[in-house]
């Protein structure tokens, strides 16, 4: 029987993660003229990002299933730039993520991105899971924002919780 | 002088909130096929409808500054749909934002959205203030689902919290 440690995480422990970040983004002197989220687990993040460091957010969906909810083996957009010329090229974009698991989605959109010839992206992940991935940190990033490093526990994300109460609880015990 | 009531509001509580809106929806009858979440105050609470109702979640950015930062009377788009004809037509829509205040934001929206003729749409905000509004709700909306409504405080939500202890302690006086 294999068990996998589970990690329960609130949101105020994500909350309190993304300040420390956006500290370390001050400190870096890399100054982002705008977010992109990936969609949907990047969504709470950048939104607690613009708190403490004001740009706009825009948003990519990217799912391993498409909108007729097929399984897909590889990621699929399900949501992109309206007017990418206006949107990315000359900026420098803050990509933001809850997870670097195994960097697929990631690495997908970076590749994705740098199509629209950003002047510079950097990275923020809350989480990264010290494990195998599918893509190098390519060598144009110059900033790769990690929160916490973790071995491969399975993350309990706050926004997934049925009950607030009972996750609370177990994130005081994990 | 006059002093504006201020409201604290929790992650956990705008969660549970979520989650009995959730269940209004269920017994309503409404089956939405998508989200459309209105950025960046409908990001959190869409992502955490997900969590109940699961489906796709595409974003609207609208903005009272472009994205040049010129501020405007009137709101403006940041990034919209890039494929309108696959994402909306002939489905049916929750749009979700946090507050439905003046109304501008969501009346704009439901408008906008229109023009690409789903099947239905029906709108989710977590907290509407009793004042006046710049929007009808049209005729066409059959469901609108309202997680509290309040006079006219000044919401503080947490996700624009410095600090998380000190917002739940007036949460918890609010």
């Amino acid at each position: 029987m294999l068990l996998m440690e589970k990690l329960y995480i609130t949101y105020n422990q994500i909350h309190n993660t993304v300040k420390g970040l956006t500290e370390e983004i001050r400190e870096s002197g890399f100054d982002p003229d705008l977010m992109v989220a990936i969609g949907t687990g990047g969504f709470i993040p950048a939104r607690m990002v613009k708190t403490f460091i004001n740009m706009p957010i825009i948003t990519v969906g990217i799912a391993y299933y498409d909108l007729d909810d097929n399984q897909m083996d590889h990621p699929v957009i399900t949501q992109w730039l309206d007017q990418p010329e206006k949107q990315i090229k000359g900026k420098k974009v803050l990509l933001v993520d809850e997870v670097d698991d195994t960097r697929a989605t990631i690495g997908f959109c970076l590749d994705e991105l740098m199509k629209h010839e950003p002047a510079e992206i950097a990275v923020l992940v809350i989480h990264n899971k010290n494990k195998a991935k599918k893509h190098e940190i390519p060598s144009y990033i110059k900033h790769y924002f990690v929160g916490k490093n973790f071995e491969d526990p399975w993350i309990c994300y706050p926004w997934d919780a049925e009950d607030t109460e009972e996750q609370d609880r177990l994130a005081l015990q994990s």
